[in-house]
């Protein structure tokens, strides 16, 4: 049987981890790592997810502050407040919640936060650190990639990996990522041609293109690890039914008006793996335990004397 | 027979193209673009290098300043004057010729220079907007690998990619222009296992691990493409023997003294191949050409008004 990587279970541990780490900063210093969280507009989501960042902030003891302005804030004004909190001594790590209303340039708006304080590792000098391989702060969904794939003990040196998506946030950090792990890498794309056949060459497989189920079994060689960081709720009863089959429980969960989430892994491919992350509850939860052992990396950078 | 990709004769359409782009520019703005070059030692390879790029420069108009220091500089002297460049109205490259001496930190060197006259690309926050697919100045070699591909027409959309090389000078930010080409990109390494297999995948190979005649025909596809970066000297006769044939004219150019010239790439791969960069004249004189365009491209940022 597969061995399900449970995503839950280790953003736990680096909860934990990282709950220490902010105490014993703390001790040493005096210093509470604090995240700012900035939010424009009214996107349920996105309030939804800066909830839920700010209350995990909580749980491991590091300050936040949240910073909700109006769906018509002007670009200037939103600036003002990234100078403003680049400043501010109190805040270690500024998140800035996407996406931004259209008024807003957002290449410009995620630049005009101080790289020292770019928790979502999106600054392009950032990035740039990353390349080189002596980043600070990287993005956290790769980071939580990588996290779960070493704790797993999968091995990378020599491996084949494929990762499917070419994203800023995702598919491209987490390629780098895993090249400076010893991995022989793949980036595959919308473009590639064969594509099952290019990820069944894969060892590694890692979805992030955010098409529901579109890796399915014959994609998949035999053995082979899988990493979904796709996520999408179905539409229709249909969809269901399509993925899970007509008489699964998922059906009457949607019937039932509940989410129904799958990843970019069609689930009949577990079977065929060595072992697999789980949607829900497998790279999501690790992502903001990335964010918030990237905040107390930022605080004891900047505490640094 | 497989097609030559004449480094040489593009790097004079290149070059020229510049020149007019510097006559250009003169005529509008006034500002004629100027490139400094900072070396520190003795180093005769490092001196021969610099002295052609600045005589490259002559040749398309782009004026320049040297500045020679001595192999005992301190680091702080060298920062002042990377700081006196990055402020003077009148340079608008800086080339900090590699390697420096060790007293030096390199990439603290590196880190200073200003980005905008960064014209060999190698600044942080230029490597993350090339990861970003927005960078004005890219490292020069993997532009002219770029450059050749395009100019000879290679089709790289959904085609296999496979670059030998992780370097930050040209594997990776290569692997990254090829992947904003469309194409599905492998970057293989010191640890890839069975890169034979792997490398006989493509329809482009690119080879850039600096490792004399590596590559032989068991890695080949027939009709492969071929982009050899590599460039050694043989340092015994019966290395060039080795590569070229015993009873082959590079045997009789190495007793008399003359430097025979490798790539990564054995010669036997040529006639395996569609299209090949030879060495020398493939790779090597597109590097220098791209630099001379990146220092006019940094000209024309900073003229805009």
């Amino acid at each position: 049987m597969p061995q399900i990587i449970d995503g839950k279970a280790l953003a736990e541990s680096i909860r934990k981890e990282t709950a220490a780490g902010v105490e014993e900063l703390q001790r040493i210093s005096g210093t509470r790592p604090c995240l700012a969280a900035v939010l424009v507009g009214d996107d349920p989501a996105s309030h939804i997810y800066v909830r839920s960042k700010i209350k995990a902030c909580e749980q491991v003891g590091i300050e936040s502050e949240s910073h909700i302005l109006a769906a018509t804030t002007g670009e200037s004004e939103l600036l003002k407040l990234i100078r403003r909190l680049n400043e501010s001594s109190r805040v270690h790590g500024i998140l800035l919640q996407l996406p931004l209303p259209n008024q807003i340039d957002k290449i410009k708006a995620l630049d005009s936060i101080s790289p020292a304080k770019d928790v979502d590792g999106l600054h392009p000098s950032n990035v740039g650190k990353l390349v080189q391989g002596r980043a600070r702060l990287i993005a956290c969904t790769p980071l939580g990639c990588i996290e779960a794939l070493k704790r797993y003990d999968v091995p990378l040196t020599g491996r084949r990996v494929v990762v499917v998506g070419r994203s800023d946030l995702v598919g491209k950090p987490l390629a780098l990522l895993l090249m400076h792990e010893n991995a022989t890498v793949t980036i595959c794309h919308s473009r590639t041609r064969e594509l099952p056949s290019v990820v069944s060459e894969a060892d590694v497989v890692v979805a992030a293109m955010g098409k529901p189920a579109l890796i399915t079994p014959e994609f998949i060689r035999e053995g082979a690890v899988i990493v979904d960081v796709g996520i999408s709720v179905l539409k229709s009863e249909q969809e269901v039914a399509a993925i899970f089959g007509a008489d699964s429980k998922k059906v009457e969960d949607f019937r039932a008006g509940k989410n129904v989430l799958v990843g970019d892994v069609h689930p009949s491919c577990y079977l065929k793996s060595s072992a697999y992350t789980p949607v829900p509850g497998g790279i999501g939860p690790l992502t903001i335990a990335m964010l918030l052992r990237n905040t107390l990396r930022a605080a004891q950078e900047e505490s640094k004397v």
